[in-house]
């Protein structure tokens, strides 16, 4: 009886595997605790393999936010979604807004991921976009039933996304959903029926996508 | 003619207020650029001065931020002092929240200061207390005036100090004023007339505290 050629490939293989899939792991709990910002090599420690196997597996630290975060980015998608399909058009948009704030306040680096962009993360910045593509709508639905007022852009919602994820480093799980307070009397401002005159024309998408960039920059950051 | 006795203590002393000074404003320009995470030993270089030295005038941090900033607690004061007098009272209290983010958008320490809790800085501390009680008294007078809800405490202006800190960090100077469009997106929702039932009780004191502390203690900010 011949023996099958050895594939000396294949344990190679599984080793790399289990030390991506560890990598992954100690990834997420990472960020989810310390936000984006976690460092390196208490990463590559926690998945009990070294920093240079670390970096074999992904290059750039974007490399490993991206593979770890952008099911975050369908999580929200999947939320829209949902929220486009409720009866009453301001009901889907405040779905919307609680349902992928919770997701970010059980997760620091949802967190992060949400208000900046990170070069580099592409999936995550392409799903983003197709996000953004049902927040129009979900916006859209609820200026034309006369709910939401009408002077108000995607480019505002930023503002939300914004003072949430700072709200949300503020507070901690002994704090219980008190996030919902403060973004219901933020909504309540959204509210066609109480709108006053703006001061200011709303950002540009360009500028959105700086600030954003901006964020991710940050020197805290590195 | 006999000459004074030399008095060998006095170019030392100079020298002293002199390196004081610089270091003074070495972090002066360095929070208002990098907020209040700005590397001592950066202050250090660009005052001149080595890192001994700034430790000797400064054994803490928080020393140099409390004595750079405490003057920015009392810009807010004097904003105050200013809106109390309004004889509109909504106009009172948007007159302070309008002028005090304006400053904290100049100044990236100051807004730091402002949202967040940092250990030490004592004289800072004492004067965002005085600055509590002069809130508490814009607020109450909209409120007895029927043009603030009823139901928002102190406390809940914290969440626009929050939102308010991460929506700064976002944005340049490029982008203009575009902070007053938020703030006037926010204040129709603190408006009495549009006001719809919130979803949870507001934080208390002793929650905010612990919250603006989590802020000023986060690992991002060594």
């Amino acid at each position: 009886m011949s023996q099958p050629a050895l594939d000396v490939s294949r344990p190679v293989r599984r080793d790399v595997q289990r030390n991506r899939d560890a990598l992954l792991q100690a990834a997420r709990q990472a960020y989810a605790g310390g936000g984006v910002d976690a460092p390196l090599d208490g990463i590559a420690r926690l998945a009990g393999v070294g920093i240079a196997t670390l970096y074999r597996h992904f290059p750039r630290r974007a490399d490993l936010i991206d593979a770890v975060l952008a099911c975050a980015v369908q999580d929200h998608l999947d939320i829209a979604a949902r929220a486009l399909v409720f009866a009453d058009p301001w009901d889907g948009l405040v779905h919307y807004l609680e349902e992928t704030t919770r997701l970010e306040a059980a997760n620091r680096g949802i967190n992060d991921l949400m208000c900046m962009r990170i070069p580099g993360t592409d999936t995550c910045e392409e799903a983003k976009e197709n996000l953004c593509a049902a927040l129009t709508r979900l916006i859209e639905r609820a200026q034309a039933s006369g709910q939401l007022r009408k002077d108000v852009t995607l480019q505002d919602f930023s503002f939300i996304s914004w003072g949430n994820s700072r709200i949300l480093d503020a507070l901690s799980a002994d704090d219980g959903e008190v996030w919902r307070r403060y973004l219901a009397l933020l909504l309540d401002g959204f509210r066609a029926e109480g709108a006053h005159v703006l001061p200011c024309p709303p950002l540009e998408a360009e500028q959105v996508s700086r600030a954003m960039t901006r964020l991710g920059e940050r020197p805290t950051f590195v």
